[in-house]
């Protein structure tokens, strides 16, 4: 390389001449950064605005006032944060704009925010969902035939580190399902589960294991972007909670997955939790197919038992699952859901193990759920 | 299902009540609207906004107004447009936003814009940019050693329909590099490569082969969310723009994707191209291993000769490489270093393939030379 000429002024200048498309220098500001003490100072620069206010979940208020500095910087630092992935937004004069100096964002539904990461100390939540220095499993989108709903579909695959390396291994397989309104890429982008997966199995408190994330919208092919038609994600879509099609077109996911990963089958080496929507498919799936799954996980589920005696979940007991999670936000409008299966299981003899958290429908109560989860299953 | 009671209402109430995330019901408009005649209409809601613009590739003036209607939603429709991928930010009384009602963004570098694809006709560029009911293939985020940089580096790769499903069948290789500022997931994002490559291979006017989109930034692990550490992508890195570790690192990728993909090896099945800083990493490439890299693609490229007489790009052309392609815009900066590379090569009797497009040093062209490159190589 050293006896190639490079014309290095002549590139950069054409660059800077030529560009469309973000090749500027940035903002020269730095926002969010984190403080030695764990706090987070932001800074976003609007000299014309008459006020600008954050709003996320890392503010104890909701919505909190910046401060301008003379230089039209305005400024706002939050109070020492414990480890986590927080989201946040600007609102400058009444107007939502992205932080132009943080990459970082992600899309829940059809709502994009800016995001960022902080571990506290090693080993609380933050540090969880972000990248550390050990082995990291694949990411893969792939399509599959769905003959029951006679269409191509996309899916997730996390195949965990040494997957590739051992021909010979075969893996349990924890399918994981987001809820309404979400796509195939939701439980990585918001529930950063590679992250999580590369860091409970890297200390051993996960097994390695291949995680499965479905679309579970039956009538959506993939998430925007990868899909035909152009669409705007929406949750009040009353064809979006009618989850019976994607229950009965589960076994082609399954079919599939087995087919093409190296596979350990059969009830204890298969797992199933989601969220919201993805709860109740998975409470679903238990109850359709209770000799298949062995571990099950309802993250904010609604289901409730069918009356004093319920058949389905006599039938998924009597199948002897090694485990029936139940999570839930105290403050969560589905509380009374899951504290009424709960309650039912316990009158009837039947064992689940039950966590309640602070907070409510939120991915933050999601992302701890998974982490617990993760830890319980294929053992 | 039918029997299980859902307190559907409940839930709803619930969902919306303790949403804190993502969960609005959408902006009620639809932005972009693409109308029959490929004309587009944006719509913005903005009451109290003095004037409202759009600034992006689809509007002719680089520039234009919104006209507020009586509603609060501002509106402006462009002239017919032909198939594209389009970028647009919308300018609220001087301040960027992003279009609320478009979930569909992407980012460059440090740039996030809305964007939108659009398919005039058949076979347009747009519609090699979208996605059809053609044969899927595979896109896998893998992490790789790297002996050469003492690192874990993240790669994408595309694999073609049918890859997973003929376990006897090996693929050319095509190695596909970002530019300056760019990351694994640039070529994806911004260069549609899983969509061009799964359109031409379906027409028949591609082979079926394997994508390889590393991280050409030699001192990053991986792009934003995916590495250890939080960071501001940039191109104002002077050591951004040292490619000769990436050079010296490249064997490590080679033998990764040839011990963990079924590739077909050798100097006809493999493939190397790259835009602008890629470009300039894909010479040097051919440079350093000619008689491993039977074809080259240098888009917006700035190599020129090592003076009158270059004894490497001899040593090239004496590998005989199958193609040598060279791609620029008319208006871009860099179009002098590529000419001069171009005249070189005619006086010295060397075969090289030289494609000049409109426009500047932008992706608009990198998706075009892509589409235009992947129909000729393997063959």
């Amino acid at each position: 390389m050293k006896k190639l000429l490079i014309i290095a002024v002549c590139l950069l200048a054409g660059v800077a001449a030529q560009a469309q498309q973000a090749l500027g220098p940035g903002t020269g500001i730095v926002s969010p950064e984190i403080n030695p003490d764990h706090s987070v100072t932001f800074r976003f620069r609007a000299p014309k605005a008459v006020r600008v206010q954050l709003s996320g979940d890392c503010f104890s208020a909701g919505r909190v006032d910046m401060q301008e500095g003379r230089d039209g910087i305005w400024t706002y630092t939050t109070e020492p944060l414990e480890g986590e992935l927080y989201s946040y937004s600007i609102i400058m004069d009444g107007t939502k704009v992205m932080d132009p100096s943080n990459v970082y964002q992600n899309r829940d539904v059809a709502t994009w925010t800016n995001i960022f990461t902080l571990s506290a100390k090693q080993g609380d939540k933050g540090w969880y969902y972000e990248v550390h220095d050990v082995p990291h499993g694949s990411v893969s989108h792939v399509w599959y035939d769905s003959p029951t709903l006679g269409a191509k579909r996309r899916l997730s695959v996390y195949t965990p580190a040494g997957y590739e390396d051992n021909p010979k291994a075969k893996y349990p397989v924890f399918y994981l399902l987001h809820g309404s309104g979400g796509d195939e890429d939701a439980w990585l982008d918001l529930g950063r589960t590679a992250q999580i997966m590369d860091n409970l199995i890297a200390e051993g408190k996960a097994k390695p294991m291949i995680v499965v994330m479905p679309n579970g919208v039956y009538f959506n092919q993939a998430g925007p972007g990868a899909a035909i038609n152009m669409f705007q994600p929406t949750m009040a879509n009353s064809r979006s909670q009618s989850t019976e099609e994607f229950e009965l077109a589960f076994p082609d996911i399954m079919n599939f997955v087995e087919s093409h990963y190296k596979v350990a089958k059969g009830q204890y080496n298969t797992a199933v939790a989601g969220l919201s929507m993805g709860g109740r498919q998975s409470s679903a799936l238990i109850r359709r197919y209770p000799t298949k799954i062995g571990y099950v996980g309802q993250f904010s589920g609604v289901v409730v038992p069918d009356g004093d005696d319920d058949p389905a979940l006599k039938a998924v007991f009597a199948a002897k699952p090694k485990l029936f999670y139940i999570a839930v936000g105290s403050a969560d409008g589905v509380k009374v859901n899951s504290m009424a299966l709960k309650e039912y299981c316990d009158k009837k003899g039947y064992p689940v193990e039950y966590y309640e958290s602070d907070g409510g429908h939120i991915w933050r109560n999601w992302r701890v759920y998974l982490t617990q989860f993760a830890q319980k299953i294929f053992k």
